[in-house]
């Protein structure tokens, strides 16, 4: 039962052309039968956009340029905003063909193009990354919780090895309301910064390393095993979906 | 809105106490706001052994005697059939108390009661197992199938290592509308039946062996890399769960 | 001792010129000996065609365009259906040369030319995908059970983060004698849809994802355990496996 | 220098015994030499309950009753709220000795003796849960979330295998401002909450399941892959961690 | 057509009752038929005797002491030799009951009685063992060896770190025909051997070692990789497998 | 003390420069102290030969075709039979400039060029390969075992799935003396082959496969779980290794 | 509170303007919030230098040329000793345009330029490597050790195959204060020179191999597992590593 | 040839009863048939005293107290001094019946008896450990250093996410020579140390933990990953291992 078979149901109740417990019997078989069909009054998308915060985002990750430019396309014409993530420089050139507004961040591999307003984050998004090979993901990060709406700082090159670095950012590690820390190898980062501060840390490993760090692996474990309390963990390199979880924190 | 209110709208359309344009803006409101709710007519279990063909069955494992026996109780009381798997001498001694008519399969660790009928299935269903040490899931299967109402046909004993036995039982393979395979070590049995026939294969590796068996890691990869059509594969020990795949098939 | 031997063998016991004992050893010790020999009057490629309800398919993996439309041509002339999986626009290429009648699915780097009437399958297999990405396998399954003569429904991107997408294609799945699932990621789709219908459900846990997803690692770990029941596993990216097995249960 | 030096100093150079300069030099050289050193006027565990938000806690997990009944009697005497996780019968029996006034949650596993208040969260902590054998997991999380002073709401036993379940606690889940989620075997559910929701989203992978489920790598592989945003992810079975983050967020 | 059905028709045939096109037509029947059945005049176990060079092997390994009683018994009444694996003090008590005169090795774990004559191997089966805690492994082996038929000779704890015993061991190495190296830890021992020798070399990798042992994981991942050729390996603790194939060799 | 030493203080015992005892004393000092050292006298290269049954192999893997060409051209002038294994054809082009004697299998990505006999082996050593995917390995052991002075015979594309291809081999099977079992995917071949010969059985793993075989890993756990008695394993994708072994056990 | 505060604070103590307790609260208010902070006297590298012994290290892998030629420039202005690991040619290239003097061992993958004197090492390193292919990982080794002001001595090509290769260095093994090994494939080397000497073994596995070598994991664990003493282990191909940690001890 | 067969031989050559080149023929011909004889002037065990700087050490795992108290009285009456490792209570009772003299160190898991003096070592060995569990393989690693003749400093309970505790002992951690830090979760702790000192870490990873820390594998990956220079890693919970290669260091 669609919204016209309704409306046309509801006249003919009205009308006394139908009765109201045969109306009634139709109605509750309709939402026995299909409670969970699509109603058709609703796109998918837009329900996303107001379900998640944040209109749909395009993880170019194994994907042509051609479709990827094709899919910013219908999301700018739409009026959302633009979020692609994992964008080489072949992807910026394709959506820049159809989207000339979009901006190629290539230290984030992210390309962008804000098109509607978000409500701002109430506090400030710390972002700690160990290493300088670490930034990508950092950046990535970085720019998603900006394009979010929040307050971003960035508190790079702060391994564990040289905890006067880590020490001498106390100040504004405690200004954060959430932190995100992104950190490859032993992935030890985490546990000394969440040891520093009061507030929820995000970690991300990153797949920076070499033989047994197993692409991230390494990491990915010492920050499940974290023996500082505060600490959750995302996917290997899921600098996008730790700044969406600090996001969604940060706007509580 | 619930039943009730539905009834009262409707009612009131009719006698003209509502008209029919606010009557469907309440009604699509309420299809908007809740078309995942429970709507209070529909029991959960009820509508599991609707959709699923079968009642709850119990996963003994991590359970206490106690905590089974209770929620068998209460199964027996609907008038459910019941069926308890990984059940040990313990736990049927503890549902016995409770229910008095249950059985106990020990070769299987299952414990049931029937008392619903059940559609028979279409043909039969042969369970191949490749040693002795394999039988325990090969009957968790054997019992939950017949009980789901199968025609079962036991074909054990048959390793790759002596092809003769599996050759010699050819005439029992072909008979099978659909074949559920056990074997551990290295769970090759599955590929060489299902050259062997031309029917589903439900592969299920057990977690016999040692070493490099790895609690039924080397049987499952063997299962999921069959050079055979026609093989899919449950998790290891899941006797269970490959007997109620092949029940499905049969019935249909 | 083959048919010309055994017949010359029969003719002398006849005749008197080989008395009954000793024609019994030596047709004993032929019966010892090689119970298990090729017996010259079955062809294994027909054989196979008629034990496994498929002719041979080519899978290009690892094989040479120059080798692959050599087998091509070769089952093309034998007047047998052609299929060739995992081909690549290079294969496409090599092969028409010499099965100029061939047609090659892109989408599905499938090759493909019937040549050969099949029995169509009793009802529709349903292929659903999580995501975008997951096509490739999807069209694998879909191409191929289609030539294997099923109706085949395409349910895609219906991700398990998105319910009322899936619940919207309710009464689609609904329609299916069995389903073909395939997703990456999490591999939590088998678990959802099985849960709302009840016929046999066959996952394909697809390479898909990045970091922890360890090229679909995680997926298939996450189909293993469904704890929905009526959900089998092939390997990962298998999707013509799993149309196989859907189109032997389909012909059932 | 520890306190009682510099007080000492500073009233020599308030009498003049001291002069500024030499005061100064002796000061400085003090902080630059130990600027790390426990400084004698600071207990650590003090230190902690006002860095981490929460007094000690003790993992049963590996120590004897005795050792555990030890260290629970000092954090008592010291005024501090006490909290034990993973609590056997046994701990709690030689915990009661020393601590009379403990309760010992045995569906928990936990053992607590509140002494301080806490600042109440603001808002509701959802703790849902896939399955029963994931409760005591579930249950770890609820009573440290609530010691923590946080309102919790249990949503147990809505696997994904039955979707109405979980959409029938649609409303429940929405009352969030964090949702914990607990599951094993394929540690789906996260995905399919934060679907639903817009709050953050603590999974918990659980170590419930047999064979594949590899003691819960399923689940945490699952989990970190979720399709859906704004799930983060901690160690196997540590309810305790989860809540401590919820708790943090909650607070925020 | 079993051996009497056979014997019949060829008297027929003799006799004139039959005639030999019909005989040929029903034998070939049969062969085409059933050429794998069990044909009736050959008991499996007997087969194998004859194809494997040795009788049934029981691994004691997940039976009870009253099951792996009950089949050396048969074993032993069939006038086979008997060979146990695995064997508990509780298996050879339960076997001792039924077969008095078998004999228990308590440091192999073996349980034998010696019935049949083997043919004598043509050479010395040299086993070597890194350490103490192999012993158990090794002396399965050497047991299964000598009850092969072959001569035995133990070169025991000549660890890689101490090369000096394995070069005073040289001269017995080098009177081997095939050696069975058995060693846990990092399973160097078979790479150092075969550096000294000029025959094959079974590698045993043991269970022995902890932490990054992985239960024997290391071992075998060791000589799966031996820079020594003339190495192969079998599973963990495959201590009878070894001497199976080692036997084998030494009797060609 | 080198050749030359020796020669010159034996001759000076000999005219009477050097008494018996001191030149004694020498002679044992230099065999305590340096037991082990190069004696300079012989050659490496030729010690190998002799205790290791072949020359000196090349393992192209990782090294560039101007380095493998040098140290073929060395190894040739040295009158030692060439063997290059895993050689590209650019290895290929690089050595004949060097070595134009030398003959490249691309087939087997070997490269020879024979210059000293070989004791011819005792009998015949059969190679079985599952699919055709598997023959690069199984030429490379083929192609060595010829090299090594052994009769091949080559048994390919007998996959378990096909178990009548298998039995169809039986005869040729028999004739061997041991067997290189060459197989990817499940890995079953070398079990299915090993029930029904009497000899001892080489298995090779193979790379060969996608998805959850892991690039070998399936195969080689299956094959170390073989249920069949008479099964060592080498390392994935060895063909040479299986070839090395086997032609030790032929010349026994 | 910074120094200037501090000096202004108590010259008011001196002069009578703030009384010893007020002076007393404000110093220890500043100790206890910032005991951690940078105290703004010390340089990061500078404290890196002074405090590890070596100063910065450039780990090329994963940073452009460009990046790397900058860093290098930056480090060499300072005076600093320059040194990049795994530099490719490219990498040379680009560093060679802004550091002339740079010297780039292709064979280490290794640039330096020294600019500061170290303390010469106290005795002799050994590099031992067990073949050619693990010769980059070495020579990484071997030239950080020279740059750090160790002599070294390379002995290479000495597998455990062939024992009197490595016995015929016994003299050279023995001279050295510290030994690294350098090993792939089993990684058997350390264990067995370390049975052979009597300092320190530093074990670097290296990724050489194929198959089940799993690029190092073989030889990581088997070095882990090594059963001679003295032996302890640093990450897969980690020959920079390793020689800092045998400079570190052959310093003291 | 022995001594006595080459004294004899020289003997002859000096009366010229045998010729120069007869006689060089035969010593090179014993030199090339055993050069790695066992010389019959070096018992085993002496030698491992002197090479190895430490008789031998009975590792308990998986021997019998009675086997071990055997061995335990051995060693002790030849004057060795006794070391026992992972000995538990029972162990500990069969060995005092047999060396009454022998202490347990409960906490340890060690039983020592010393009777030969060891030479000091040079400096202090700092043992550091992350968590109170974490103690039992700190305490087997600081008695067997103290065993071996070394100063021994504890420095326990700094966890990474309690920084001020590792800050608050760097006096303590810059006083020693060499430092073993035993950690388990994360294993972050090493990095954390050496990046605070200049000497050598030895990182003993323990498999202390619950979930992913997968018995102490997280721990170990973090250490061969750690980001600090310095920094060698031994076996899960090797505390002796670790303590003898610090005594190495310690005695150069």
């Amino acid at each position: 039962m669609n919204g016209a078979e309704l409306h046309k149901l509801l006249e003919q109740v009205a009308r006394g052309e139908v009765d109201a417990a045969s109306a009634e019997s139709r109605v509750l078989e309709a939402l026995r039968a299909r409670p969970f069909e699509d109603l058709g009054f609703a796109r998918v998308d837009h329900h996303r956009s107001i379900r998640q915060g944040f209109p749909e985002v395009i993880l170019a990750l194994g994907k042509t340029p051609a479709q990827i430019a094709g899919i910013a396309a219908e999301i700018v014409e739409r009026g959302s905003t633009l979020l692609i993530t994992r964008a080489t420089e072949a992807v910026a050139n394709a959506v820049r063909v159809r989207v000339p507004q979009a901006t190629y961040y290539a230290d984030a591999a992210i390309i962008t193009f804000r098109q509607q307003d978000v409500a701002p984050g109430k506090g400030m998004i710390v972002i700690a990354a160990a290493g300088t090979s670490d930034l990508p993901v950092a950046e990535e990060a970085a720019r998603t919780a900006e394009l979010m709406g929040n307050a971003v700082e960035r508190v790079y090159d702060v391994g564990v090895a040289g905890l006067h670095r880590i020490l001498g950012e106390r100040a504004r590690l405690a200004s954060a309301r959430v932190i995100i820390v992104v950190a490859g190898m032993e992935g030890a980062l985490p546990s000394v910064i969440a040891g520093l501060v009061n507030v929820p840390v995000i970690a991300v490993p990153t797949s920076i390393g070499y033989g047994a760090s197993f692409a991230g692996i390494a990491a990915l474990l010492g920050m499940l095993n974290s023996c500082a309390s505060g600490v959750s963990v995302v996917n290997i390199d899921n600098g996008f979906g730790a700044a969406n979880i600090a996001s969604l924190i940060n706007h509580l």
